[in-house]
């Protein structure tokens, strides 16, 4: 039986999933949250995807243990790799990735429409999203971009201004070109990082184009089938931080992504 | 007893050492050398000094285990959190660290100088650089900068070019403008992915600017260590490269640190 008063567990590499965790908090207000960022072996998004498992599950343990009663998923590498590997470890528990509910927004596109994912180097090599989103509309053309730096720059704290917006530019070169084959309808945020990116990635987007934010799709997603579920929880919300490593550097950098100062982080062993 | 036809271990959190083992081979011509790069769990850089320094003991078993005659630590970070720990663990080897010849090279600047010290948030955070140049020289102005975005630039290997040049003066800014209090007399590249970028460095700096490269500087000292030793090697040199996650990756991103094609990778597990 779930036990409706306990905590939603949201795990993640690092801090970039604080993102969902905010997107969370905002549509399932009153909820308690319990938030596992796994610095000590970040990031996952240049490690193999069999490593990516195994960390994932190894995550999944602490979370559980501590009693939860859904599981989401909010690193975009551990969701192409692990997700189906978590679900049968854990098959009393709801299990949400961050894939999935950004490649359905993706998929409302225009027919013949680009789209174009920008996320880690092995999100893209692993070709989750674009697989995704091919599955729902196999005539939408899917172009992929790595794009390492935003995640250094999303962790600077450097989220608006010339410098950040000539590092967008560099990743949207060749993609936003008027009229060009691969004007994208839509631009997902296919790493929790880049949310923080969004108004000045609107500013250099012409206004046709749609920025999918899979941190809030994924939240969306998640209160539905709770919601559905009549599962909400109608008491004041509780939040615990965990980290695997860097407890200071966490509660500093972390606030960047969450959106507020963080309060204290414990940390755990892995 | 050192076994001379020994090869010499050389240890880095991932890819970045190989501009120190390139440097290594340009200084000892006919030395073997086994690398290993902890790519499962890089970076080291955002790490705390305890993990650091755990993660740098473990991967020096396996190279002490594969027999070696010297440790050359080619990751800043471990150099400046592990050193210590690695002399007292392995009291029969000679251990190098990559901080102390940069350091020694930073302090042949002119009386009264400024020093920049290019590394990552931790290296900087760590203060290993500031500290073991003001230990010789303690006249010199240090300023150290986190650059956490050349890590990825070099990696995708954009080593030249304007949208290259971008990202360096971004972090050379305030740092260079000709007579100011900070018009650095040398920069260090206290991170060893950074000597890919010492050729654009060179033409956003001025001429009067020295580039240190704890690269090359590591490697004089290696070499000086071993010649005076009488321990140089004059047969044909092997090189064996082992990684502990990512092989495919290594191949191929190594390559640009290493100055040519990777042969063969060796997976293993820490």
């Amino acid at each position: 039986m779930t036990d409706e008063s306990a905590p939603i567990g949201v795990f993640d590499s690092g801090m970039g999933g604080l993102t969902v965790l905010r997107a969370l908090e905002a549509a399932l207000p009153g909820e308690s949250f319990i938030y596992l960022g796994d610095t000590a072996r970040l990031p996952y998004g240049s490690k193999s995807p069999g490593t990516v498992a195994r960390y994932a599950l190894q995550a999944s343990e602490i979370l559980v243990e501590r009693g939860i009663r859904a599981l989401v998923v909010a690193c975009n590498t551990a969701s192409a790799f692990a997700l189906d590997a978590l679900a049968e470890r854990h098959p009393e528990l709801p299990v949400f990735g961050v894939v999935e509910p950004g490649a359905s927004a993706a998929a409302e596109a225009p027919r013949g429409a680009s789209v174009l994912v920008l996320a880690t180097e092995s999100t893209v090599a692993g070709g989750a999203y674009q697989k995704a989103i091919l599955r729902l509309r196999p005539d939408l053309k899917i172009h992929a971009r790595a794009c390492p730096l935003l995640v250094a720059l999303a962790e600077e704290g450097e989220h608006e201004g010339e410098f950040c917006e000539r590092v967008l530019g560099h990743y949207l070169h060749g993609h936003t070109a008027g009229g060009s084959v691969s004007d994208p309808a839509v631009v997902v945020l296919g790493c929790t990082h880049f949310p923080v990116f969004r108004e000045p990635l609107r500013r250099l987007l012409p206004d046709h184009t749609v920025v999918v934010d899979s941190a809030a799709t994924t939240a969306e997603r998640v209160a539905d089938a709770l919601v559905s579920s009549g599962a909400t929880a109608r008491h004041p919300g509780r939040l615990t931080l965990l980290a695997t490593d860097g407890v200071r550097r966490f509660t500093r950098v972390g606030g960047y992504f969450l959106g507020r100062p963080l309060d204290a982080v414990e940390l755990v062993d892995l």
